[in-house]
C-alpha cells in the first residue's frame, strides 16, 4: 500500500461523463489501497483546504457516480497564474499537500485546466516535494491537443445529433403551413466539433441539417440567406446548426452570448440562434423556431455516448496509474489505433503539449462550401457517439443520479485569502 | 371486411408518440382488412386531394412508426370555419372522400383539430352522407377537456423533467465560480403543465428546480426577484422552469415570443428565458445562463415515457374500433381509473364537449406560494412519466427512425383552390 494521498479535483465546465472518470479514479485507487481526497470546487478546493473524504462514501455512491452527471465535488472556473506572479498560492498548495500528505494531485478538466496542473507540477522541483501531477482530459468541447477526442464531447455529440435529427422530424411535419426554418445553437466559441457532430444526423443535400456553420469559416449573411431560401425551396424547410462562436470576415461574433441593452438600457441577452432567426424572419420572410439547449447539451447522461463512457473511465484509470508510477507532468490521451473497426487505448503525453492550446476541426473536416462535414469528419465523429449506456432509472420514470455525502476532512490549516 | 376506405390525418404540433397512434390504427384497420389512407399534411390533404396510400408500406415500416417522432404524413395548423362560412370547403370534402369512398375519418390533434374533426362529424348528417369521424387526442400541452392526460404529454413531461435534473447538476457543480441562476423554457402558452413536469425533477425547497413560473399565476417581478435572490442565498444557486406564456396581473404576456424590433427596426426574437434571464442579471447582479428546448422538447422519442406510448397506441386502436362502430363525433379519451397502482382505460367521449375547451392546471395542483407544484400534482404527474420506451439505435449511434414512402394516391379530382 503507497503511503499518502491523491487529491482529484474537477475544473472548468462539466461533462455527463467527468463522474464517470472520477468513479474510476476512486475505485482503482480504492483498489490499490490508497485514499483519495476531492478537493471542492476544484483548486479553489485546494487552496481553501476545504477538502472532501471519499472513503465515506460506499462503494455504491462511487459506482452510481459512472452514470451521474455534473460534477460531483464541485468545478470551479479559475486560472492560476505563473509561480512568480502567484507564489502565495502555490505555497499555500504545497501547505495543503502537506498537511494532508497529497503525492498524487489530478486535475480533470480541458486546456485551462491542463495549464493549471502543468504549473502545479513545477512544485515538484520548485519545492523539492515528492508530488505526481497528473491532468485528466474531458471537455464537450473536443478541442484539447494531442488526445484524438475529449472524454465528454462523444456523448454531447451524440446529444446534438439525436436531437437535431428529432426535432427535424418535427419541423419536417409542421413545414407546408408552419416553421420553415429552424436554427439550433451548439456549443463551440473557437472550434465546431459540436456543430460537426449534427451533421452525422442527415446524409446528403437534402436531409437534414442542411446548414452547419463553423467559427472556423467566417460567416457570409448574404450567401446564408441564399443557402437558407435555396433549401426551402428545395426541400421545403431547412434546418440550421449553428456554433456559438461564429464570426464574421472582420472577425466580429455575429452574436455576442452576453448580449446588448435594449432601448431601456435593460440587457438583451440573446446567442447566434436567436440572431440568425430574427434574421432570416426580417430578410427571407419565413416563419422560424430556434433552440437554445445549453446546458442540457453537456449534462445529458441519459443519451450518453457508450464509446464516450468507456473512455471516461480508462482516463480515469490510466491517471491513477501514472500517478502511482511517478508519472510527473502528463496527461492520459486517447490515441485512435483503428478505423474500422474503430479502436483506441490510452497513453501518456506530457501536459506541456496540451496546456493552452486549442485544437479545431481540421480543414479537411469542413465541406468546401463551408456549410457541411466531410467524409472524412463524418469516419471521425462517428465511432464517438456509438452505443448506448443509458443510467438506471426509477419507479419514477427518472434517471437515478447519485448525490454524494461529501463528508469534509477536518481542516488543520488556518484560513487563506484568495 | 367493412366496405369502405379510413382515412387518417395528423394536425396541430406533432409529438413523440402521434406516430405511435398512426401505426396502432393503421395496424388495427389491417387486421380488420380495411383500407387506410392517409391525408398529406392534416386536413389541408383531404382538402387537396393529397392522399397517400398506407397499404404500399411494409409492416415492418408501420411498426417502426411507433418509435418515429414528427409526424409521419405531415400536420398543419389550419382550422375550418363553421359549415355556413366555409360551405365550399366541406362540400369539396365531401367530394373527395366520396371519390376514395372515405366513410371513417379520424383526426389526430389537439382543441382545434377535435373542433375540426366535430365540424366535419357533422357532414354526415348535413349531407347524410354515410360518415364516422372520430378525434384521437394528442397534444404536448395536455390542455384537452375531458380525458385524464393528452397522449405527447407524458413524453414532453419525462423530457422536461429529466432535462431540468440532469442541468441542475451541471448548475450546482459550477455555482460556486460561475452561473448561479439558469432557466428553462417551457412550452405552455396558456396552461403550465410542462412546468409542472419539471417539478419531478427535485423534491423540497432545497432541490431543483427551485422555482415553477405558471401562466395560471401572475407573475410578480419584484417577487420573483426576492424568491430568486433567497434561493442563491440559501442553496448556492437558482434554477427556474418558466412556461413560455406566463403573464403579469393586467394581463401582457411577460415575453412574447414573436419578439419586438431592435433599434435598427430588425426583428428580436426572444422568449421568456432570456428575457427573465436579463432581468436577473440586471436586478440581481447574477451570472445566468437559459436553455430554449423549443421543439427538442415535443420530438424527444428517444426519452419517451413507456406510459405515455401505450396511450397513444391505445386510442389509436380504440379510434378505429369507434369509427368501425359507426361512432361519429366522439374521441377516445383516457379514464384515470386506479392510484396506486395507476391504472387507466380508454373511453368515447363527445367531440363537444372537447372541441375548443382548454384545460389549465387546477387550483390545487400549484403551490400556494405560486412557484411550485402540490403532493396532488405530483401524484397526478409521476404515474405518466414512468417506464422506459427508447427507440431501437443503429450501429452508427443514432436512433433509427422510419421514414415512409408516402406514395400518392392516384387523384381523381380536379384541382381545388383553398
Amino acid at each position: 500500500m503507497p503511503s499518502g494521498t491523491l487529491l482529484y479535483a474537477q475544473s472548468g465546465g462539466v461533462t455527463a461523463v467527468i463522474n464517470a472518470t472520477a468513479s474510476a479514479v476512486i475505485q482503482s485507487a480504492r483498489a490499490r489501497r490508497v485514499r483519495v481526497l476531492a478537493a471542492r470546487n476544484g483548486i479553489l478546493g485546494a487552496l481553501r483546504e476545504e477538502l472532501i473524504d471519499t472513503s465515506k462514501e460506499p462503494i455504491a455512491a462511487i459506482r452510481a457516480l459512472a452514470h451521474t452527471p455534473g460534477g460531483a465535488f464541485g468545478s470551479c472556473r479559475v486560472k492560476l497564474k505563473s509561480l512568480k506572479d502567484d507564489r502565495a498560492k502555490y505555497e499555500r498548495l504545497l501547505e495543503v499537500f502537506r498537511a494532508h500528505d497529497v503525492r498524487w494531485f489530478l486535475y480533470n478538466g480541458g486546456n485551462d485546466s491542463a495549464d493549471t496542473a502543468l504549473k502545479v507540477s513545477r512544485l515538484a522541483r520548485e519545492f523539492d516535494y515528492p508530488l505526481a501531477c497528473v491532468g485528466v482530459p474531458k471537455t464537450v468541447d473536443n478541442d484539447l491537443a494531442v488526445t484524438d477526442c475529449c472524454p465528454g464531447f462523444g456523448s454531447a455529440a451524440k446529444y446534438t445529433a439525436v436531437s437535431v435529427r428529432e426535432a427535424a422530424l418535427d419541423v419536417a411535419a409542421m413545414a407546408d403551413t408552419s416553421t420553415k426554418v429552424f436554427v439550433y445553437e451548439a456549443m463551440g466559441r473557437h472550434a465546431g466539433w459540436l456543430a460537426a457532430a449534427a451533421g452525422l444526423a442527415g446524409n446528403g443535400a437534402d436531409e437534414a441539417p442542411h446548414l452547419l456553420l463553423f467559427p472556423e469559416r467566417p460567416f457570409d449573411e448574404a450567401d446564408f440567406f441564399a443557402k437558407v431560401r435555396a433549401t426551402v425551396e428545395r426541400v421545403g424547410y431547412c434546418v440550421v446548426v449553428a456554433s456559438e462562436g461564429i464570426r464574421t470576415a472582420d472577425g466580429g461574433f455575429v452574436a455576442d452570448a452576453g448580449g446588448g441593452k435594449d432601448s431601456f438600457g435593460h440587457t438583451q441577452l440573446g446567442g447566434v440562434a436567436s440572431h440568425l432567426a430574427g434574421r432570416v424572419k426580417d430578410a427571407l420572410g419565413y416563419k422560424v423556431h430556434w433552440a437554445l439547449p445549453d446546458y442540457l447539451q453537456r449534462s445529458a447522461r441519459h443519451v450518453a455516448s457508450k464509446t464516450d463512457l468507456q473512455q471516461a473511465i480508462a482516463v480515469g484509470a490510466a491517471a491513477v496509474d501514472y500517478a502511482l508510477a511517478g508519472m510527473n507532468a502528463v496527461m492520459p490521451v486517447i490515441v485512435r489505433t483503428g478505423e474500422a473497426p474503430y479502436r483506441w487505448t490510452v497513453q501518456p503525453a506530457p501536459l506541456s503539449k496540451i496546456a493552452n492550446k486549442e485544437k479545431t476541426m481540421p480543414a479537411g473536416f469542413i465541406r468546401r462550401d463551408g456549410y457541411g462535414i466531410t467524409d472524412k469528419a463524418r469516419r471521425y465523429l462517428e465511432p464517438l457517439i456509438r452505443g448506448e449506456a443509458p443510467p438506471p432509472y426509477g419507479r419514477d420514470g427518472l434517471p437515478q443520479y447519485v448525490a454524494l455525502k461529501n463528508v469534509p476532512v477536518r481542516r488543520r490549516l488556518p484560513d487563506f485569502v484568495l
